[in-house]
Order: C-alpha cells, then structure tokens, then sequence
C-alpha cells in the first residue's frame, strides 16, 4: 500500500510534469472548442459525443484539481494561494448538473468560466493579469469622480428631457445608459437634434459632457496603462542591468561607496597634514 | 452660558471629528439618491416623504457649513478657502423655495449641485480635481488654436454648403456643431456624401479637417493627462525616496557634497606638497 | 519734413507698442466676427455696414504690414522671415475685389484666412505652431507607409468589391475614401456585411486592415504628440534649472570637473608618495 | 568574352548605383500606378498599352532580382537575407499568368503586392517595419488574453441571444464579429437595445465588455507604439551622444573610472599614512 506521504510526493512531481502541464493545456482548450462548438447546429449523434467528452473533461478537471491539493500537502495551504481558490471556484461551479432544463443553461454558463483557467495555468498570462489588477485601484477615485459626472448629467438630464424622449431620459439609469451611449459617440447627434428641437441650447449639455469625460476618461484609461508598462519596464531594467532604470541605479550605489571612501580619505589626509604640521614645527 | 471661543474650540472638535465626517458623507449620499429617485414615478406618500427628506437636508447642510464658519473663527478666514466658497455656493443655491412651478425647476437643478460636495469632502478627489485644473491652464493656447481651426473650417464650409443643407450649414454656429459632429466621426460621411454630390471635391475638406483637429485634438487631450500623471509621479517618487527620478536626485545632492569634499582635500593635498618640497630642501 | 530714417524709427517704436499690438489683435478679431456674421442672414442696412467695415479692415490690415516692412528698413530682411512672408501673403490675398459675382466668392474665401493672422501675432501660438511642424516631417515615412497599406488594400478591394457596390468600390480612389471611412468606424459594418453576402470571407479583409491601419496610425500619431512634448518638456526642465533632466545634465558636468580634479590629485599623492620614500630612504 | 567573377563585380556596381536604384523605385511607382489605373473604366486602347507595360514590368523585376542574386555571388548568401526573400516571392508569385480568366484575377491580386516592394527598397521604411515587427511578440499574451475575452463574451452572448437575433448571434463565429463591432461603437446601441427587450439586464453584458475590451485593446495597442518610439529615441540618444539616456550613460562610465581612480588614492594615502607613522616613530 502506498503511505499518504508519497502519494503526495508523487503527486508533486505530476504537477510539476512538463507534459502533465501540456497535458491540461489541451483540455482546456478542448473544453474551449466544445463550448464554441456547441453554439452551432449540430446533429443529435454528435451532441451525444459532446456529452461525453463534456463529462469527461469535467472528470478530468476534478481529478487534477484533487491532485494538486494532495500535491499540496494540506488544504489550508492550497486555499491560501489565491489561484488555486480561483480554479477551485471554476472547477465546482462546473460541476452543477447538466439536464434539468433550467439549470442546464446555468451549467453551460458557468462551464464557459472554463476557459479562464487558461489564465491561470500560463504563468505569463497569470503575471499580466496580476499587474493590470494592482494598477486598478490606483485609478479607482478617478472612476469615483467619472461616476459623479455621469450622475449630475443624468439628473438634469432626466430632468429636462425625460417628457421629450422617455425611452432614453425616463429616469436617472436610463439617463446614465443614454450617456454612456453618448460618451461612445454612437449617434450621439441623433438624441442631441432631438432635445435641440425644444432646448436650442442643450447642445452646451453634450458638448460640456463630452469634453468632461472624454479627458476624465483618457486620463484613467491611460493612466492605468501607463502605470502598468512604466512600472514592469522599469522593474524588467532593474533585473536585466540593462536601459537607463537600471545604470541610474547602479550610479546611485556607486556613488554611496565612492562618498564613504571620500569621508576615510579626508580623515586620513587631515591626519597627514597634522602630522606633517608637527614635523615641520 | 457658553462663551464663544469654546463654541468655536467645541465645533472646531466636532469638524474634525471622523465620524461626524462620515455622517456628513453619508447625508450628500442620501442626497444624491433622493435626486436619483426622483427622476422615477414615485406614489403621492412617498413623494411628501421625499419632501420632508429633502428639508432635513437642506437644514442639515445649512448647519454644518455654520459649524464649519464657526470653527473657522473668522468669515475672513473662511471664505479665502477655495473649497469653503465652493460648499458655500452650494448649499446657498440648494435654499432656493421648492414650490414655485418656475423656481421649483430650478430649485431642483441647482440641489442636484449637491452632489458635488462629494468632491470637496473626500480629500483624494479634492487632489485629483486640483491636479486636472492646474494643468488645464497649459494648453489653453492650444485650445485657441484649436478654436481657430473651427472657425475657419466653419466659415468655408457654411460658405460653400449653406445652400446645400441649410439644417447642417446655415450659419457658422450651427456648422461649427456640425464639424464638431465630424470631429466625432458621428455620421460624418452622410455629411460628406451629400456635399460631394454637388462639389465633387469636399472630401478634401473633410479629409484636412479630420487629419489636422485628430491632431490638435489628441495632443491638447494626451498633454494635458500626461502633464498631470508626470508632475504627480516624480512628486510622489521623491516624497517616498523610491524610483528613478529619487534616484537621480540623492545623486545629485551627493555629488554636489562630494565636490566640495574634494576641493577641500585638493587644498589639503597642495599644501602637503609645499610642506614636502620645503622639507625635502 | 521727416527723413526716411527717422520715419523708420517712428514705425519701429509703433511696431513694438504694446496698445498697438492690442489694437491689431482687436482689428483681427473683428474681421473675424465679421466673417462670421456675413453667414447668417443680415438686413441690407447691415450689409452695407459690414461692406464699409470689410473695406476699413483690409486698408488697416494693408497700412499695418506696410509700417512693418518700413519699419524693418530693407524689403528683403521684411522677407525673410517666414511669419512676414505669411501675414503679406495673407494681406495681398484678401485685396482681390468684392464686387464682381465670381471672384466676390473667392474674395469672401480668402479674407477667412485672415483669422489666421492670430497665429502669427500671438507668440505662444506661433512657437505651438513651429513645435507641431518640426515633429511632422520625422512621422512622413509613417504617413508613406500608412499610404502604402491604403493603397494595397484599395486596389484589392476594388478588384473583388467593384460590381457588389460601385458607389464605394468603382475605382482605387473611391475605395481609398470608403477604407478611411471604414478606419474611422463609420458604419463599417454596413459596408462589410454587403460584402460578406457575395464573400463570406471578406471580414478577414476588414479586420485586418483596421488592426494595421488602427496601429500604424495610433503610432504616427502619437509618436508625433510625444516627441513634441518630451521635446519641449526636456528644453524646459534644461532652461529652469529644474526637474530631471536638468539634474541629469547638472551631475553630467560636476561629474566631469571631479573626475578632472581627481586627476591632478592623484598625480599629487604620487608625488607625495615618491617624496616619502626619497625621504625615507 | 566576361569571366563569372567579372560579371558579378559589375552587377555588383549596378546594384550599390544611386541612379539605378531610383529607376527601380520608378519603376515600383510605374507598377502601382498601373494597378491603380487598372480599376478605373478604360478604352480597350489603354488597356493594350498596359498589358505591354505590365508585361515589361514583370521582365525588369525579373532582371532586377536575377542581377541581385548574381551580385551576391551565392544562392545561399542571397536567400540568407529575409528581404532578398520577401522580393523573390513577390516576384515570383507575379509570373503567374495574365490571360486564363480565373487565373488572371489570381496574377492580378498577387500583382499589386509589388508596391510592397517600396517597403523593402526604400532603408527607412524597412527600419520602421522591422522596429514594429520587433515590437509585436512582446504583445502575444495580451493579444491572447484579448482572444480569451472574446471568445468568453461571444459563447455567452450566443447562449442567450442567438434566438433573439440569429444574424448576430448564430454561433460562436458571428457573435464575435458581432462583438468586434460593438467594441468599435459601431452602432452598438442598436445591438443592445435589442437584447435589452428580452433581457432587461443585459446592458451589464455591453458594459462590462466594452470596459474590459477597450482596457486591454488599449494597453495592446500604446504598448507596442510606446515600447517601438522608446527604444528608438533611446538608441537614437545613445547614438548621438545628447539627450538624458546618453548623459546617464556617460555618467555611469565616468563613475567607474573615478571609483577605480579613488581606490588606488587611498591605497596611496594608506602607505603615507604608515610611511608617516613609521617616520614621526
């Protein structure tokens, strides 16, 4: 019998197989073209294989997840690491059975989250995700103020136009989704001439909002992505030596030495010259 | 009986007390939401609630911006904060009466202003609405230009195709809406379309304006919200001594320490060669 | 009687008078409110205002630049610079007639271009204007290629596309206008689906000219806006003093003075090291 | 009679020609111009003349790369560089013959691909390709994450929607052209609206993809032309030997030396140091 300690060991060393990895790769991406396939019209035999396999992958995607968990050790420790509770989540809510009628959409719906695993198992695309993520909440008090914008425009809005054109100014969250659509430029002119024909003056409410936002909006935006690309260029120079990041910082801790070693030469030159004074007296 | 300096020192506490800060908050949340919720149709009862709501309110503001001049100790002193006179104006415009058809409109309009306090009591966005203003200034020369190039694109256009479509190109205000429209690229071949059939060349027009305001445009917008993030970066790099441009500055200090440090020692140096020649004779 | 050079001084201390600065930038305005009024339908008593005014705009705008050349004392100096050359091309150009029905056309368009004259009178705009023109030429090879990827994508078009709609596809120009337009995203789907129903395929053509197109053009563009502004922020941060690259560029100097210095004090403690082992000896 | 080697230096001579090179560029120009001119309604005259002008076209690209590939003096040297390659497949793949109609539009489409060739004759453009190639893989993972997106959105959007509107919705395939269109704003409001109907909710579908999409696709998009302009002026500057990254660079160098220099002084100052204790003994 094999002890609960080298099944763990063994375990590990299928987790950290190459070709285990690649291995879970294609199911992934098999899940994913099963998922796409099965939007077209297909024959009932092939809907039967698709069945199949569908269970099949879900099996298999249990099993792995059981095994990395094992690998683990213990259980605290595989949920403490927030990717392996991100495939768990995934992993479970696929499970949710697939033939009773209304909860066979929910099913397919949250099979579709499947493919997100693929996030999770490319460590490149795990690192991406990480930093767009902790670029966020820097942006989150600008997404704060765009919100207040959006607010205070669809309350006049709503206000003054709502007799005009219930279907786009009825009330304040129709009002925001109608301004949402007018920040996007998507026939923005077409709502704009319908409230000129009874307020001449309220292209100064669009065109006011469209410069708001569109700088509020930029600034985040780009702000974000700015964040994003200067801190990972500046931390990939620091790793490599390389680029202007990197020679700054080399220049930094050089000239920290060289100003050590300046302090212990004036002291040795002071004395030199104190004792050059009492010989020479 | 309470003397006034401890009225002032009591109110004085009280305004910086976090928890009032956050009731206070949460007072222009409700706010805002009793805006919002009367953009919907809303029973009779819940109307007179609503009523009553928005009194206590208005009330509630009016007392604590008072609370605030008290504390302040002078009106003087009060009003030279940019932000007092901001939440002044504000809660003065929401005491417009209520019930007065014509006034009752505009009472409703200037209390959706209301909201704005959010900015002024929550200090991140009270920094990030500086940040944005002070950079505004910069490119106003731009927006000049930019306004230049309207004007001029307006006359030629409402020149040329006020005969064409007089709702697009009657006079230059309302072209200059319509080039803001293209500006958009909101329908703007529909625009174009129409006038190449009679000047079979306007496409040159279009195709100039498009290339030339994208131009302007981009870099007024792009500017404005790099200038913003630069400044704030560099000064948040050397507030927490971290980054490049920190970097660069301690260098810069510790070489200007450094040089002085040498040219002492080069003085030291000289004089034990004269004292060494000297001896040696 | 005054003696030609002494008329220069005259002109020459009228050319740098602030009031009459302020009072050419007043005249230039007005002829641009002029222009402007002329396009909204006016009485005949209004008319004839606007005709004695036009007449007394271009006779000042004519004696302003002829003081300029007087003042300048020699007609070629005058033509040497480039804004001079721009504002007498601007001046002589709205001096064609009024009257007669054709040329009063081209007469109207050309005296639009004297909004233009703001430009050249305001500095801040003219040294806007010399920064965006220095950055265009580095980006022509951008433009030649982006041209080039036009052209190809227009000429395939046309071949396949031609008989389906030969409104947008009947030659290489036509298309070239409805590929700019399908860059803009101006009903580009309507286009495409035309299209797709004789070619299945054909989104293939959309979609990848609009990713090449949307990425050789965000580059040109931006690359245009950047090296602008990193331009003009370098030479800024140089002038002030402050800032990074003025810290950079100050270390760079220091730098060098110390590594001199060093030099000579090297060559002094070998000295001193050679004197010390004579004497020891 | 001309020896192989002698013919090689000659040929070699015509290719390093200023003059022979612009008559290649002419002759591309020519080429492109032709199959412009091929798309426009043409006498039956013309399109003789073009027919022999094409027909001399394909002759002296023919020529041209033969005489490359004998100025290299080795296959295997010429096919070693990755133009030399994209030429000869232009070249060879416009042999394909002019008359057999269906073929004919084959040889016609893979004909207007010569104007590619400007792109690698002309060394700017070449350098401007070559730095966007470069720039382009770093981006790979965000283009998959994109996909992923994509792909997520379009299996969910074709779940719900497809028997809404089958146009748009059908299957995996059309809902992502369908959401491609939406992430352009083309007419997108149209889409939801119709969907809204069904699913009053799913403006939360629209919403939630047009902020993730336009997020992504913007850092995809300013990465690659930030990455491209930086490493370029970077470089540029490096080059030159002006600009911040030179005069770091020239800092950090000079640094090393003054630290070498320093160590060797208080190696000397330490022997004086000593030589002087020894001697005041």
């Amino acid at each position: 019998m094999i002890s609960a300690n080298d099944l763990q060991q063994r375990f590990l060393r299928l987790r950290e197989n190459k070709l285990f990895e690649f291995f879970v790769i294609s199911v992934i991406i098999l899940s994913a073209l099963l998922i796409g396939a099965k939007t077209y019209d297909i024959p009932a035999v092939a809907m039967d294989v698709f069945m199949v396999l569908d269970v099949g992958i879900t099996l298999f995607f249990l099993t792995e997840i059981i095994v990395r968990m094992i690998a683990e050790g213990s259980l605290r420790r595989f949920f403490r690491g927030g990717w392996n509770v991100f495939d768990f989540v995934i992993v479970v809510a696929s499970l949710v059975p697939l033939e009773d009628s209304e909860a066979a959409l929910l099913g397919r719906l949250l099979r579709i989250f499947r493919v997100l695993r693929l996030v999770s198992i490319i460590p490149e695309l795990r690192v991406l995700l990480s930093a767009f993520l902790t670029a966020i909440p820097r942006m989150g008090y600008v997404a704060l103020l765009m919100f207040i914008v959006f607010y205070i425009y669809a309350a006049v809005g709503s206000m003054f136009f709502h007799r005009i054109n219930p279907q786009l100014w009825e009330n304040i969250s129709i009002a925001m989704l109608t301004l949402f659509r007018v920040a996007t430029f998507e026939d923005w002119t077409d709502v704009m001439y319908e409230t000129m024909a009874v307020y001449p003056l309220s292209w100064l409410y669009y065109l006011t909002f469209i410069f708001v936002v569109a700088f509020v909006f930029l600034n985040m935006m780009i702000g974000i992505v700015l964040e994003t690309l200067q801190r990972e260029h500046e931390s990939q120079s620091l790793e490599s030596g390389e680029g202007e990041a990197a020679e700054v910082h080399s220049i930094e801790t050089r000239t920290a030495d060289m100003a050590q070693r300046m302090a212990r030469m004036e002291a040795m030159l002071e004395q030199l010259t104190a004792d050059s004074k009492r010989t020479s007296k």
